[in-house]
């Protein structure tokens, strides 16, 4: 056997199918999951339709962190929709106000040596402790606590050796941003990041989050960090000593790339408008006055990376006219804070502290003033995601954001002129376990029942493909069409995302305004035509559930972006390929499918009547037999209900 | 001289015109105002028209405490321009994150013996500590801080004896909830409420305010409390001894209207929804679940009010389900409570701490969720202010709040089977003065500028009446039309609050949506036909506003609402009666009004040619000689500039 190296490991003692040939498929065993409460609702809503009894990970846990501004019914109900389905589903279930999914599920959940997988972009982050942790759509993550393999094309392994002690005044937060000025925000796509080398050692398990955190922004698949020393001290200081394994590469173990960060040559990095590749030094924009300085999120969660700006303004005010806005990770840092007396402290100053969340980070609140600067410690600075359509988000370390919170403006921190305030992450921390609802026992006979406000519903029921699939072409557009434009997202259209009848409305109602009535009048299996690259943009899920619910069983195009055709398949649409759609299928049409389970089965093409040209068409699939399965079943809910 | 009562000492030393007979109109002298951003955005375009060169108040400040939630640049925006504005106008400015006006406002700058005008109708709190403190219309504020007196019908003067102390388990807001049990909602209208009496000595000054805040819900004018020793003591806590001077009734000084209350023997009360003039012990409703349990507000913002609660939850876990939301009431009052352990005691209870300031208890947040009972401490639970349509507000004290989230379902406090935890204010509190900035010095010789964000627009110019007014008629409505039709708010419209012309847009939308586009087509004056009780309802300025902008400038009636007619007059269109109005003028046709001004000065009647049916008619108006000159100078800002 030869030496693997960490990622190499973790993938071998989960590999269910496939080979560690880069680029294949991979099915691997989930041990955890975790779903938070933007994309978890739907993740609950899948798994009563596939009549899930109890989730068959380790550890499947519901976090409430997102969506906590609670302007009307909406958001309440759905927490407390969450709430029942985490009882009734054997989740543990993290009520509002406990903090960010990323570092609690690190302090609380999180394994060396486990796979975790979650209905959330930054799931990566827990990497810092050892796990094979990675963010996937929200039914996948269904499937994952149905017990069911998550499937990824097997990634390249990237060796980033971290070597000497990071300088006063540089933290994490510049590691990751350096990554990020050398690779920019497609540097990762397809690979591992594991971390290696002396430098750890001077990393917490808190600072190595950081880094695992924002390889989401190189577009890596997972980062990795070996189980260590300072694994186990994390660890135990969590209470949690007996889950620490040791985790380290064989010696000889090789990497597809390998490269090296010297810390100790390292400076305060920034990120400017709009991209979090978009880095430079903090020294070439110093002096640009801010409007805002922000702090938290899960790019810097730590104890660490509030109590050092605590310490850094203690004794002074934040400038005239600047917000410093403090935005708690979880409960149980905020009570560290304020046993140690940097709650007091940041409140001095002139802080505004905000409850334990998600908050700005995702555009809830403390969006900055138009064409302001904003200094933030959080992940992203895509255009308008503060809220604020005209930003300025400048991504950077807590130490930048703090110095130049007190000066009014952009500052390097090492021209603040003072000592380095040190921070240790407490060894005894204050450890808060009660607030996370542990799931009922699997054997608990009575399962409660759901609880639904009026904005939650149930999915819709999908059928299997009938003998003969006879439609009509309600629809036919031209080539490039997004997800954005098949379902539009945005204010008027996302707080119905637990209530696929109504989101329904919104399909295509920017292209054509009478497809949505159209397709409730025809009262039956309806068909799109589209051109190239139907599907193209955001991976949402809602553009295939919301027009099946309308009766779309049928699109034909002359090829599909990947992810929308993934979708189209898992819930039910059958999906082909005809060169020149367009001129032989038009609007109105009626087409027939005799036997398509059959043709599927028997091979790639499929036969296709225009019953009102009476011609007939080769329709093409590239469909997995395992898929062929789904389509036939209706999707993968009837699918995974059938077996 | 004949003995005053405290009431009537306050008006005396005020008093700019008229007399105390109930009913008839007085000016008074305004020493100190308060506007907040939500109403305060409109007060200072309203002093950017007039001009004003430096407030001529003793004190005036802007505080940011409503629109908090900063989910795109709107919010912040307005921040930004409150401060500028502050700075221009020689205003105070609290920055966001401070906290609730009221409270600040009673801490840093109540003064015994002075008058507060506030655009915020809980302005009335500040009478905890002697003062004659009212709320009224942003232009009235304005009007105040450019010097002139305030005008209001002399109200009658009730005393309300408050005798022995209050029982365990019972405290300040079953006070006023006894009052609003005792008179419902509309019971204070035309009312000053002076409370006097032995119970006083046990009620601090931040138990006062409880009480003197929510005098709004009986509908008061004012309430008004003595300045004593406990009013000494509150201003030396705050580092402001020199601010207080005593006040008391003169002895034999008489009422109006005399009631007591034996504080011994209230029990806990409780509001059900949806009036605060719903009360019943809370013992009637024992044991119903709850969703939610909120402490914060202006109507219990003490550092007693949260204390209370972490000594009643300290070492317990708030009921699995509810959510315990701690709304700080300021910056400093939390700096206390972090101080002394009250913080990390909340936290560790379960609550989520939000940030200092209004926030839910204006809608701006912690909605709950559908149907499910919240529980209060805040002044109002009118049906959907929460946010959620079908909400369930219940408004009670600090104590029930607390011991009704332990259990989950509402709970008499008295029967929690526990010492009634007696909690102090503190003696030596952290005082944080820095945070609100004081206005630059009248003399200085440069005027800071603006800060415009693109939703702020100043208010457009209005014209004086001219020699030949000639309007056509563009809108013929029916009897009782309310400002909500003239100009609606709700989500889609109130973001437009500082924008006019934009705002301008929504004029009669529901009602005639051609309108708006007519009357910019007409690029004229124009004027609209009503019926009886024209613009009944909100008190709001931009139903006279808008139209102006859009070339209102005469609405003949039947009948007028008082405040609509009012508004009117100060935004320059002149409002006339007429019997049977519509028979004479309809849609379309043209009027004129040869030397309007003379025809007002001369006598209450004005001739109308209707030349589209070349008739007469006689108009009737009321105006005093004082708003003949504001409606010829083209309203009340046109006429302040060219004084």
């Amino acid at each position: 056997m030869t030496a693997s190296n960490i990622t190499q490991q973790l993938i071998k003692s989960h590999l269910v199918s496939g080979s560690l040939d880069p680029g294949s498929e991979i099915g691997l065993r989930i041990d955890q999951t975790l779903t938070q409460d933007a994309t978890g609702t739907l993740v609950m809503l899948e798994l009563e339709a596939m009549e899930l009894d109890h989730a068959k990970t380790d550890c499947s846990v519901q976090y409430v962190d997102h969506n906590l501004l609670q302007e009307d019914h909406k958001n309440p109900d759905d927490h407390l929709f969450l709430e029942s389905a985490a009882k009734r589903f054997g989740l543990w279930f993290s009520r509002p106000g406990n903090g960010v999914s990323h570092p609690l599920h690190q302090e609380r959940f999180g394994k060396p040596g486990a796979t975790l997988l979650g209905s959330d972009s930054h799931t990566c982050a827990a990497g810092a402790i050892g796990m094979l942790a990675m963010g996937a759509g929200g039914l996948e993550v269904a499937m994952a606590i149905a017990g069911e393999p998550f499937y990824v094309k097997m990634p390249r392994i990237w060796n980033v050796r971290l070597e000497g002690e990071l300088p006063d005044w540089v933290s994490a937060k510049d590691v990751i941003l350096e990554m990020l000025r050398r690779h920019d925000v497609k540097g990762g796509v397809g690979w591992i990041l594991e971390y290696s080398g002396d430098g750890l050692g001077g990393l917490s398990a808190m600072d190595r989050h950081v880094i695992a955190n924002m390889g989401a922004e190189l577009g890596a698949t997972a980062s990795v960090f070996p189980s260590d020393q300072v694994t186990r001290e994390f660890l135990k200081s969590q209470g949690r000593q007996q889950d620490w394994q040791e985790l380290r590469a064989d010696s000889g173990a090789s990497y597809d790339r390998e490269e090296t960060i010297d810390l100790s040559k390292l400076e305060p990095l920034i990120a400017l408008p709009t991209s979090p590749g978009n880095v430079v030094p903090v020294c070439e924009v110093a002096g640009e006055p801010i409007y805002q300085a922000y702090v938290g999120s899960s790019a810097n969660p730590g104890y660490r990376d509030f109590a050092v700006v605590a310490e850094i303004v203690k004794g002074q005010r934040v400038a005239q006219g600047v917000s410093l806005d403090v935005n708690p990770t979880s409960r149980q840092i905020l009570q560290n804070l304020a046993r140690d007396g940097h709650v007091l402290t940041l409140l001095q100053s002139g802080a505004r502290l905000h409850q334990a969340g998600c908050n700005g980070c995702i555009g809830m609140g403390q969006a900055p003033a138009t064409g302001r600067i904003s200094l933030r410690t959080v992940p992203r600075n895509f255009a308008g995601r503060s809220g604020t359509r005209e930003d300025a988000v400048h991504l950077c370390s807590p130490e930048t954001a703090a110095v130049s919170a007190l000066a009014g403006k952009i500052t390097d921190p090492r021209d603040a002129h003072r000592p380095y305030p040190k921070i240790k992450e407490p060894s005894a921390p204050i450890i808060d376990t009660d607030q996370i609802a542990p799931p009922p026992s699997r054997s608990s006979a009575t399962k409660p029942g759901l609880v639904k406000g009026p904005n939650i519903k149930s999915l819709p029921n999908s059928q299997p493909l009938p003998d003969r699939l006879a439609v009509k072409v309600l629809l036919a557009v031209g080539d490039n069409i997004s997800t954005d434009e098949i379902m539009p997202a945005g204010a008027r259209v996302l707080p119905f995302r637990s209530n696929i009848p109504r989101i329904a409305e919104f399909v295509y109602i920017d292209v054509d305004p009478t497809y949505v009535g159209r397709a409730k009048e025809h009262d039956g299996p309806h068909a799109i035509i589209g051109g190239a690259n139907y599907g193209q943009g955001s991976s949402r899920e809602h553009a295939a559930i919301a027009p099946q619910f309308l009766g779309l069983r049928l699109v034909i195009a002359e090829s599909f972006a990947r992810i929308h055709w993934q979708n189209l398949v898992n819930f039910g649409i059958l999906p082909l390929t005809v060169e020149n759609t367009r001129e032989h299928i038009a609007a109105d049409d009626d087409l027939v499918i005799e036997s398509p389970a059959e043709q599927l089965r028997s091979g790639q093409q499929i036969t296709i009547e225009n019953t009102t040209r009476s011609t007939r068409l080769i329709g093409d699939h590239s469909l997995s037999s395992r898929q062929l399965e789904v389509l036939i079943a209706g999707g993968l809910i009837p699918w995974m209900r059938s077996r």
